[in-house]
Parts: structure tokens; C-alpha cells; sequence
């Protein structure tokens, strides 16, 4: 491991210094050598903290330095121009989620990535955590038996983030929830059940609580204050039903806002035994145990910081020692299914994925 | 209130038995006066126990009676010909769940309904619960503000009931979960919403359990023993994503067997309320009070016994003092849903309800 | 099973309407054919309440009776003469514990038996818990590994019963909470090891509250009121060490008063798993699973009433087509046990158990 | 205060630099003056860190510095060794736990300490939570009453230290959990019970876990990673009955690796009040309280670092203000203590303490 790789990173907005931390936390593998954002004082104020050489204000002049990867941190609407760029570049390239505004942009972005023969890693960090890992070991060996259902439950009771701004303007994110954090957890979800092969989508979305702006009545907001100025035309509620062919199916229910209570959890029904994760309780294993009815708690440690194992496995990744932790294939996949899910409400009815 | 009608109940089985208890609650506007059942110890020891004076093993002799009114209470695979033999015999007619095998049957219930001009209330008891009554209210008086998605959930871990008898053969039962106990949540959903019209279904059925047969582990069998040399044809865990037009949706899983923890619920989302029901704990409205998020808690007086409600509620519309507590209509709606989820699984796309 | 067995039972107080009760549920195996207690009105009570034929106020003349087995539920002192008598007699015999007021009076009664060839079963009644009986069946299935340590917990914050009555005044009881309570979880930690060879024990007792008499402050008192003007000759607290030769040990505390809060459980350690019993929470193996540390909740159907099983154990030991639920020599066993307890305090060292 | 002592530091492994941070905290009453370890880059770093003006590799020569006083923090087997050496040299000693290898080595210190007329202080550290010198100031103003038994549970599941290790080595560390952990137990229930007079020990140790090596399944290793090619000789779980005279007794369980959950308490029962501490719970006297069967709850502030504290009261005992916090004819019982433990379990029966 005495290859050090050069780190670019573009984009030192929240998710950026986080990426700049996961780097520095694996110093022995990697230096931050350049760092880029509109923002020339952001920059200056990050480099002077990891002691980055490169300072950019344009993406295009870090990529023609000698950093050997970038991770991409910028707006949801730049990312299918900026990695495309790099990947011509050839860098290897941490995509941060979503993958893209839409699948057909992520397909631009994967071909990017074949004809340059370099790594894209896509930014799925959710799948680091230590229980997502140890669930899908579990169905890797066989001890859920056929896995048939999946629900996937992410309710935010009052969440939606920087009301007005740019997580609300679809233009520039792409769409609500499940465009911010629904990503996640189908990426989870699907790497969990090792189902790759959604086939048809029935679904609808809502906006109840978006459109009122200052009526609006929340606890605190992330990535506020609201701009009441702004604009919200995306999804606050997404829910629907996902077959995954005849052997499978996924139902869902993802909302920035809802009049439920806060409600967070990934199910995994097998015909040997079912899990569910990320619903802050022990790993529980709900089966059979010598022909007893019975649920299995399993032990583990918590990953102390996923995006630190993030990054770990993109340097390992760019090594050419173990495949990217997170594939374009796969980020390309959730897209798709993300599309259809709009495609469908609009529709009001069911949509076949190819 | 001075007319006492006098009542056969035709099936003296588990719930012909709680229907007699029934009426013998209400004895000021009640008597029974036949019973009938192929079983004629049943018919005699059920008789005597509350001085019942005619007696049958053919319900169409009972038919022939002076009875105003008959409890049909037999399998489900002679609904349909009992209850239109008691509509064409001028009896009023409450009729257990599911209404019929299919909604083909539903359907010529009714038209036998209209013909004849007498009372026909479906036997759907859960929507007796108070707090199902005061969700309704709430809904009705606006609380709710616009309800655009409905998740039913039914999960019994290991509930197959008589494994190999009646209720796990299709011809015999008319399906499994769905129509055993899928019914009474569809109905008190679909009554609670107010939303009779459900246009689409997307939704697949699994059997991953019931046909282990003897390998089946469960803690205790409602209706069992098991009979080994019987059948298991239906299914054991539905899911999927019913269409109410396009302003509308509702989720739904239903098992009798699965690897999940136990878990029931009918949670009903509004634009300016939701509310869970049935899952055992007191009902809350998830909302805004004062312009601030809140949760409301209702107070209110549990329903003792729904099927003393039913019945008191069945003996009224016969007196045409109101309408009955469950419509015709509305259990066909119910059948007409249960046919197309069933359907959607076998054309694995989603199905149209007209 | 056509054989129906003529019960007589000696002794009508609480414990003895519960022998009465337990027989009543059986009645296609069992009739109670005769009763016995030096109080009449108090047989003539429960003699009407079952319609018992045979009353009788002197054990020896119930003896003399048709009956074919008895259940012996009289006071502690009394249960050696009794028992001895039954089975001199040519009675079957359900012993209440504890089996006699020391190993000495035990051993007599096995001679008894042996001489007789009837059975005799032990009322150890804590081990038909349904969890009890599972943990059993884990230990000799192999689940366990090997079994080397037990912890047995039994603490009563305030819990004298009967304060200055036959409860706490030796001559009558044999001793306080050791006799009353804890040769139940003696037996059922035993038991569910696998473990009848106690070889040493290590031990005290002591008595800080019963001897307060009016001083003695509590919240509820079983077999109360007080009697001041009676004994406290007994322990109120028991702790010690037992050696099962040199391959497993148990550590036990057990009282009727003691400054700590309600504490109960048998805690079974072994090599491959261990588990916690009788703490009023669900079943769970502390273990591994699939090579990870796990815990396994096993699911079971709690025991409706153990009197009413232990009685049906009994019956068929009658019937000879089962041993007995408890046998002569375990409860012999646990007297020797309990007799050591009490040399190994009054020495203030290690005693062995021969 | 105006006396500055000049402390020296002898082994800089991870208590080392525990006891120097210590020191750095109580600037005003001490210098760290001299550093000595065998790794010359260890000292080094630690010098440069706390500005150290003198560094050795052999603690001979740092005995013959300037120092007042010398904090013992090398590995087991040296304690008798340099603890020895240092008070012959005239320095104050702040040994660290365990005191020695056993009870005949910590005898030779004493004899040292005593030869010198120095202060010696054992780095029993458990002592200073707040909670443990608040209960003990219960039972010295006689709010317990009688104390007669102590319950010392420190269980935990899977935390064997550095498998393969100095821990697990035997001629290295002297033992295992009894050793390593129960020191502090024993020490801080002795403490606080004011009972300091062990006259007899029952007991046995048990190794299950350790001596699986490689099959050894854990969550996370303290000390890690394992060394498989090296040893496990000592008792991984270990259980006993200890008598005080007749008044008192203890019973115990102490583990680095068991089937059951973690579990952590020492249990004081007296006649008028018991207590339990170190559970991690808010301390609660369970007692009476105006006649009444009672709960008091103690507020007091947790000790934000109870090594700073220990360091503070050893500088004041080399300053002869106080006593040492801990006194070496203390440790000394400790080390008797797990003596006769390990010596009861070896012989399976009782051992006397003189």
C-alpha cells in the first residue's frame, strides 16, 4: 500500500468538507493535493485546514492537474457534466448521490466511465453502515432464504430541507425526497436483497405541505432559513409498489413531510427469515432457530464513521484492489427506478422498466 | 321500538354461535326464533341454550318460516346461493364476510337485494370499534383535510389458521389472509376514508409458508390441529398498491405468515391530519394545533362488543329506522378489490377495476 | 385412556383447592373421589363445590378408602407421616413441597415408596413453566455446550408471609424462604441443567427484618395479618456457593426481606450459550449465530396453568405410562441441598453433600 | 500548597500517559521531571508533549534522579520489582493496580514501604467515582445498618483484552479478569462495605472462551488484534462465595468472556438500607423512609476524571496531608483475596484466609 493517491476535490460546500475529512482520515493512502469551488474564500478556508497545495475556482483547471481521483460534490444538476468531464480527464472518479438528475443522464455518465477505463464509485454511503453490511451477509449465505418483499419506510414528519432553495426547485435537484434521501435507501435495500432487476413501477406523489411556503408549520429545518421567494415544485410524499419480475416486489413510502410520525426503517422478507434495519433498534433477526419459532439478535459493531469506510474503499477501489463499493451500474439502476416512480404518478399507472 | 323481530340464523358454527349471543344482548328487539345447521346436535344443544323453538338441518325449510330475518353463517362457498334464497324468501339478511367468493357472486347478491327490497348489511364488524367509528368522524367533519394515501398493515407472524382444513383451501374459502381477515381492513380503510372507488391494483401474492405443510413451525394454530392430508392453495402474505384515481392511493400487506414481527395497523394520511387505528394503542391524531406541529390524543369509550353493535345496528335498518351498518355495495367494492389484487398476481402488471 | 383414576386429596387449604382445581380440568382421567382436612366445614365446602362423595377429617381413615392415588397438601411437619402412610397405604402420591422438613424425613419417604412400588410424585410445580421446560430441552439438545455455572436470584424486598404463623416458626415450616420459595428455583435450575449431584456447599443465612416482629415494615403480606405474639425462628436471607463436583458451581440468593429491589432468576451459563429464566421477559439464548455473537429469542405459548399440568404428569405417571413429572430422588436431592445450606451457615464453613 | 513536587513516570504504555495527563492536570502541585521507558521513542514523544526535561530507558537510572515521588506504570510482572527498587531509593510510590503478581510479592512491598517510611498509594482508582466515596460515606454514618452481604457482578459478554497477549499470559499479568478487572471491584466493595477482613474463600475459574483462539467469536477486542500464535492460560470467568468471619459475606462473578449479557454492579445489602453502584444507574438507597418502605435517590456530581482525582490525593499524601487513597496493607488484602481464589478453585473446596 505504498501508493498515495493525489485527491481532488470539487465542491467544498457541506458534503465536500465532509469527503475533505474521510481523505484526511486515511492519510497513510491518500493526500488532498486540490481543491476547487466557485467560492474562492470557501476554498482558501479548506486548504489552509488540510494544507491543500491546489487552490480552483473552475473544475476544468483542477482537472488538468495531476490529482489521480476527484470526488464530485457539486449541485445535483452539474453532476453528469462535471464527472463526465473528469472521467475524459481521467481521473478516477467518487460521484456523490444522486448519481444525476436522471437515468439518461447516468448512462452518459457510465459510458463516460467505459471509455475511460477509470473507476466511478458512486456515493452510496448508507450501505457502509455496519448492519446494511452484516444483512446482506446474511443473504449472501443463504440464511434469508428467497427474499420476496421489501418495504421500505422513510417518513420525515416535517423535514422538508431550505424550503425555497435549491433542494426545492427541481431544475436544480432533480425532485423532492425521493431524489434526496429515497436514493439511499433503495440503493440499501436493493444491495441488501442483492435484487438489481426492478421490472415495473406503480406509484404516485403528493404535495401537500411544500406548496403552502409560509404556511408551512415545522420544528427546524435543515438547510434553512426558507427562502420564501423560492420555489418548491417537487414531491414532499412518494409512495408505491416495485416488482422486481414475478419473484419479488418492493413497496415503498418516502416523504420530506406527512402527517405521521417519523418513521425509518428497511424490511426484508425471505422465506427463511427477515430483517429490519436502520430503524435505530438492534439488528434482529425475525426466523427459526432448532425448529423453534424465534428472533435472532445479532452483535455487531457500528461503523464509527461511513464515510471515512466510504472513502477507504474508493482509495482501495482506484488501487485496482477490490471493485468500486458502490458500481455506476447500480447507482444507473436506482435512476431508472426514480424515473419511473415520477413517470408513474404522472401516468397514474403502472410503468415498465426496461 | 315495539316490533321485535323474530331472527333464524342459519349456521351454528363459531360465528353463528357469537351471532345468537348477539341478538340475545338485544332482547327488546330480538328473538330468536330458528336456528339451522346440517349438524342437528349443534341446531339442539345451541336451541336450548337460548329457547329457540324451531329447529332445521335444511335452511330452506328455515327459509319457509315465519322469520323477519336471517343470519347467514355458513361457509364461505355457499354464501352467495343462502343469502339469495333468503332475499327471494322476503328475509332480511345479514350476511358474514367475505360477502361471497368472488365479486361475480357479489354482484348477483345484490341484484337478488334490489329485486326483493329487503335489508342486506354485510357482516363487517371491525368498523364497529369505536375508534374506527370516530376516525370516520373525524374524516366526515374535515379534520383530516384531503386523505391522499391509506397503508394497511396485517402481519401475523405465524397465524395460519387450520392449516389443511377449510381455511386454507381456495374452493372452499374463496383465498387465504385476504379474504379471511384482509376484508374487515379494506373495509374499515376504505369506510374510514370515505374512498369507495378504488380504479388500479399493482400487487403480488406468496405462499412461502402454508405449503411446508408439516414443516410449518408456529407457536399456536387457531382453528387446528393441522390436517396433514388437507390442502394449502392459497396464499399466505399479499402486498401490493391500489389506485383511488389519481388523488388517491392506499398500500397494503397482509400474511398470515411471514418472517416480520406481528404488526396491524390502518393509518389514514391527510393534508392536515393522519391517524393510525387498530394497532392497540389510544388513537392520535398526527397534526397542527395552533399553528403548531402536535399530537391530539382522543379520548373515547371502547367498544365493548362489535358484534352486539352489529347486530343492534342490523335489527334498526330492518326497521327502516336507518341505513344498514354495512351496504351491499360496499362489500362488493370489497370483493371487486380482492378479485383484482389476486388477479394483478397472476398477470404480474397492474389490473384495471371497473 | 379409559381409565379414570379415584383421587383423594388431604388437605383443603389454598394449596389443596388448587390440587382440587387441577383434577376438576381433567376430568375424563380423573374424579375426585375423596377429601380430607381436620377442619370439616372446610371439606364440606369444597365437596360441594366438586361433588365429592367421601369426606373425611382423619387422613389415616381416607386412606382406608377406594382411592387410587392422593394428593398430600398438609402442613410441612405432617408431610413425611402422610405421604408414608399413602404409600404404606398402596396409594399413589402427589407430594407438595417441600418433600419434608429435611433430607432425613426424605430419605424415609423414597424407602416408603421403593417398599410400595407406587408412584410418587414431587410438587415442584415451578419447572412446568412452559420457558422452563423449552430451556430444558435447549440443554439436552446440546444448545448449551456444557453447562457450568448457574446463578439463582430470588429476592423478595418485603415479602415475610404469615409473619409469627407456621410460615416462619421452624418446627412447623422447616425453615423461611429456602424451603418456601427456594426449592422451587433449586429444582428448576437443576432441572434444566441437567446438574443432581450437588457435592459442597458454602454458605449463610441470616435474619434482619423477621425478627423486628412490629418493627418490620412492609406493603403487602400474604398469608397475613401478623401475629405478634407468634415465632420468627427462620432466616429472612440466604446466600451461598455450591460445587457440583469440580466441573459447574451455583452461585443462589434468595429471601423473603432484604434492602434491594424484586430481583428473580435461574441463570444457566454455558459453554455454546446461555439463558436467563423466569425474569418475567421472553426467553433468550445469549449465544452465536452463523459464526457472529447473537442473541435468539425463542417464541413460545406461555403454560395456561402449571397445576393443571403437573396434575396430567401425575395422572399419567398413575397410568404408568410416563415417569413422574418430579421424582422421590430430586426432591430428595434438593432437601440435602437445603439441609447443607443450613450446616455450612451454622459452621461458617464448606460442607459436603455425600 | 506551595510545595511542588517532581514526579517521575515509569513506563509510558497507555496507563502511563494516563497518569501523566493526570499530573499535567494539577500543575500547580506537581512537575512531570522525568520520563523512562524501555522504547526510547516512546519516552520521546511523551517528553516532548508535557516539556519532560529528563528521559531514561532503565528505571534504575531514573531512580536516581531528583524525583519526589515515581508513578510504577510497567507491565504486572515488574510491580514488586520496581515498586521495591523505588522505595529503597526513597521516592513516593503511586503504584498501579494490580498491586503485585500475588499476595507474597505484594508482602514484599509493604515490608519496602514500610523499611522507607515512604508513601506508597495503589492506583485502585474505581474508588474515587463519586458514587462509590458517596456510598461509602452511607455506611460509615451507620445509614445502612448492619452490612452483611455484597454482591459483586461484572460480566462482561466478549471482551477478552489482546488475546494472546500480556493479558492473557499468565506468567505476564498474574491471571485474568480477576486480575485485571475484579481488583477494582473487590477493592471498591471492600471500600465501601469498610470491611477489610476476608477470612475464607469457595470458588472455581472457568476458561471456555479464551482457549478457542481462532473460534473465538467477539465484537470488538480492546488491546486488539489477536495474537493466535500466542497464549491463553488463564481463567476467562471465575465465581465464588467469600466469608467475612460470620457477620458477612460476598458473593461474586467476574468476566472477560460469557453466555450472558454484560452485566456490571456491586450490591451492598445492610439491615437498614442496601445500595447499588456502578450499574450505570443514578444512585438509589433502597430502604425505608418515615416508616415507609422506601427509595431515596442520591443527587451528587459524577467525578469527571477520577485518575486527575487520584493524582490530586497522592501529591497530598506526599505532602503527608492526608492518608494514601488507597494504602498498600489494602492492596495487599486484594491480592490475598484473588490468592485464595485461584488456590479454592485449584483444590475445589474452601480456603482460608489468614
Amino acid at each position: 500500500m505504498n501508493q498515495k493517491l493525489k485527491i481532488g476535490i470539487i465542491g467544498t460546500g457541506t458534503i465536500g468538507r465532509v469527503h475533505a475529512d474521510a481523505y484526511a482520515a486515511n492519510p497513510a493512502e491518500a493526500q488532498i493535493e486540490a481543491l476547487c469551488d466557485v467560492r474562492a474564500e470557501a476554498v482558501a478556508a479548506e486548504a489552509e485546514k488540510y494544507k491543500v497545495p491546489q487552490q480552483f475556482t473552475d473544475y476544468r483547471q483542477l482537472l488538468k492537474s495531476d490529482v489521480d481521483a476527484v470526488s464530485v460534490c457539486v449541485g445535483n444538476a452539474l453532476h453528469r457534466d462535471v464527472a463526465v468531464a473528469a472521467l475524459k480527464a481521467g481521473k478516477h472518479v467518487l460521484l456523490e448521490k444522486p448519481m444525476a438528475m436522471n437515468s439518461k443522464e447516468a448512462a452518459e455518465i457510465v459510458a463516460a466511465m467505459k471509455k475511460s477505463g477509470k473507476v466511478l464509485q458512486i456515493g452510496m454511503v448508507t450501505r457502509q453502515h455496519a448492519e446494511v453490511q452484516l444483512a446482506r451477509k446474511m443473504v449472501e449465505e443463504g440464511v434469508l432464504g428467497d427474499v420476496y418483499h421489501i418495504r421500505v419506510v422513510l417518513l420525515r414528519r416535517r423535514g422538508i430541507p431550505g424550503m425555497g432553495g435549491w433542494f426545492t426547485t427541481k431544475s436544480m435537484s432533480g425532485g423532492g425526497p425521493l431524489i434526496d434521501v429515497g436514493v439511499h435507501y433503495f440503493d440499501a435495500a436493493m444491495f441488501v436483497a442483492g435484487l438489481w432487476n426492478p421490472t415495473a413501477v406503480s406509484s404516485n406523489t403528493y404535495a401537500k405541505f411544500g406548496p403552502l411556503m409560509k404556511k408551512y408549520r415545522y420544528v427546524s429545518m435543515w438547510a434553512g432559513p426558507p427562502n420564501f421567494k423560492g420555489v418548491f415544485d417537487v414531491e414532499d410524499y412518494a409512495t408505491g409498489y416495485v416488482r422486481f419480475g414475478k419473484a419479488a416486489s418492493m413497496s415503498f413510502e418516502v416523504s420530506w413531510a406527512v402527517n405521521a410520525e417519523d418513521e425509518n426503517y428497511i424490511e426484508i422478507l425471505g422465506s427463511k427469515a427477515g430483517v429490519r434495519l436502520l430503524d435505530g433498534k438492534p439488528l434482529k433477526l425475525v426466523t427459526e432457530y432448532k425448529e423453534q419459532v424465534a428472533d435472532v439478535m445479532l452483535q455487531y459493531q457500528k461503523t464509527p464513521n461511513i464515510f471515512h469506510v466510504q472513502a477507504k474503499k474508493f482509495l482501495a477501489a482506484c488501487r485496482r484492489e477490490a471493485p468500486p463499493a458502490a458500481t455506476a451500474e447500480q447507482g444507473c439502476t436506482v435512476m431508472k427506478l426514480i424515473d419511473a416512480i415520477y413517470e408513474s404518478g404522472r401516468k397514474n399507472s403502472e410503468v415498465k422498466i426496461s
